[in-house]
């Protein structure tokens, strides 16, 4: 696959990519080289990373343990003690191998590490390839708030590798897929077509075209002051669920795609109220993703729980929750408003 | 006093910069405001703060503990929390209103809050006046480590308001005098022999200076490349000294100036040893400073163990240990380095 230019780093695809971050080491003559893995990427993915990565540089292995609830500062702070111990310098290298926690939380312990040193993305998931390690956003939760604390910055580079795909399981891809499903509403309606009526897609070509999405909005508008909302399609009301569920200890936890693919559905039902998209597509949608993700019971005495969540989330200024809305599938509205009656609707709607 | 422009804010000086930040708050239109204090600024700098300043956003407090020992990220989880709790959102501003560990914490607390929010310094110290508010850096300490972890931010705006010196000690005035005197022997020496020669300086001119020396420093080199580290003369040394007197619970911990104080009569030793820095200069430096700042005995046995805590300090690469060091008065030069053996020579030379 052709390699995608984003702002100020190269997105490289297939085994070439590791030629390219071979050459990025010797050119930037890094001190030392960390790799941040999970107990899940160490075992499965960093064997063979190893087999196509070679350097005479220093090399260490920092493990955190997998799972979003551990995104947090505390893990954080178990890294950068890590690194100061290992005597990791201002030109040492982060290279992030993992999903989305370990890139998002990765790129946070290097940017914030002695003001910032250098990190590299190799996302191992869907999710974090289609999204999150793209995009320079960096963070990790708060409580139950997601990527509450965070900053803005750049990779030098991001591999992807699409046989890490092979180490992740079947729920974890259709997670990601969810992501994928969001870049086709919003922007490319092949890429939803695809995923509801083929099982035999080429995962490759809709990773390449999601990035492709995802970067040229992003160039568009780094900093999230305008268009760049659209890519929170489905997740105003999909990060109130996730929220929910990741705080209730008697509920199972949603992944973020099993959440987003719910909010998609509920701001579906709330474009067709608010604006013109029509209410066949709702339907078209609502099918779709229960037949991907099935269904789950979300209690409607906790409706009004899920907006309180919904109004911490970081887009909202002033306590009113934003929403990106859809006329129809390709052509948005960001900045849109919805009342809270309106959202319960919405989150009753799904539960039909 | 004369407005200074630094990179993206200005630094307004005296009660007219009250207006300066009025205006700001009006036509960045804030959705909130949060002022950053600690006990002791609360108490003796909020009251003449909140007489010159207007405004009808929301305005709330947020205290925190006085103290270097509390500039550490549990410090600044408390108050991601408390903004949290209160509805902070990314229209919010934070002004920090105090020392360095209060616009250090409170830059890096709005930097990251949400991935980054607008912030405003006012320093209420010497030290804060003259260094830590100007020039972008923002960070925590991690354990002894001081400011290993942080990003580079820039303020909206910084307020001079020499008026707060009354409210702090003569010990904290003198530790600030240390930073007036580094860019005395590295700038502008007038600087130096004011604060040698006279016990009626005018505090307020020497803060403008000082304030304009490190800001055309910081100007020609904001991420601290090159010329920069030219702020770090007697901080190699000094770093290690402070790190060690904080680390050791039975001994009273040194004030940052005190600290760099001794740093700069060590580095004056290695000028002199490894470039041509005049041996009658390091004697009078040496006078003077005990003069200031008294004696402080480092025993010798711990000479290697300060060696160790500066082979972490973050401006170091590869573990060599960089210095600035002189030629002369007014004229440095950057990334030097001293052998361990001249570095316990240099601490024995202030301990004589």
């Amino acid at each position: 696959m052709t390699t995608i230019n984003a702002a100020t780093y190269p997105i490289h695809f297939d085994e070439k990519a590791y030629n390219e971050l071979n050459s990025l080491i010797s050119k930037k003559n890094y001190s030392s080289i960390y790799i941040l893995v999970d107990d899940n990427t160490l075992e499965h993915c960093y064997p063979r990373f190893m087999q196509l990565f070679t350097t005479d540089k220093p090399l260490e292995v920092i493990q955190i343990d997998a799972g979003e609830i551990h995104k947090n500062m505390e893990t954080c702070m178990g890294v950068w003690n890590v690194m100061t111990e290992l005597g990791a310098d201002r030109k040492s290298l982060l290279i992030t191998l993992g999903g989305g926690v370990i890139t998002d939380l990765g790129g946070f312990v290097a940017s914030t590490f002695k003001r910032g040193i250098d990190f590299v993305n190799i996302p191992t998931t869907l999710l974090s390839m289609v999204d999150a390690s793209v995009g320079g956003k960096t963070g990790v939760d708060l409580g139950v708030l997601k990527n509450q604390i965070g900053v803005f910055a750049n990779p030098e580079m991001i591999v992807i590798d699409a046989e890490y795909l092979h180490t992740v399981s079947a729920r974890e891809i259709r997670s990601g897929t969810a992501e994928i499903i969001k870049y086709g509403m919003t922007h490319d309606i092949n890429l939803f077509n695809e995923i509801k009526d083929n099982s035999q897609v080429n995962i490759v070509d809709l990773i390449h075209r999601s990035i492709e999405i995802k970067n040229d909005v992003v160039l568009e508008d780094p900093k999230e002051q305008g268009v760049r909302k659209v890519l929170n399609w489905g997740h105003t009301i999909g990060h109130g669920v996730e929220s929910y569920f990741l705080e209730n200890p008697e509920k199972e936890a949603l992944t973020h795609g099993e959440a987003i693919a719910i909010g998609m559905v509920c701001e579906a039902y709330l474009s067709s109220e608010i604006l013109d998209f029509p209410k066949e597509k709702v339907s078209e949608i609502k099918d779709a993703i229960i037949k991907i993700y099935g269904k789950v019971l979300i209690n409607e005495n906790d409706f009004q729980y899920i907006i309180e969540l919904m109004k911490h989330d970081k887009k909202n200024v002033s306590g009113e929750i934003n929403f990106v809305l859809l006329n129809d599938y390709e052509n948005f509205e960001i900045n849109c408003k919805a009342s809270e009656e309106l959202i319960r609707e919405s989150l009753a709607y799904y539960n039909l």
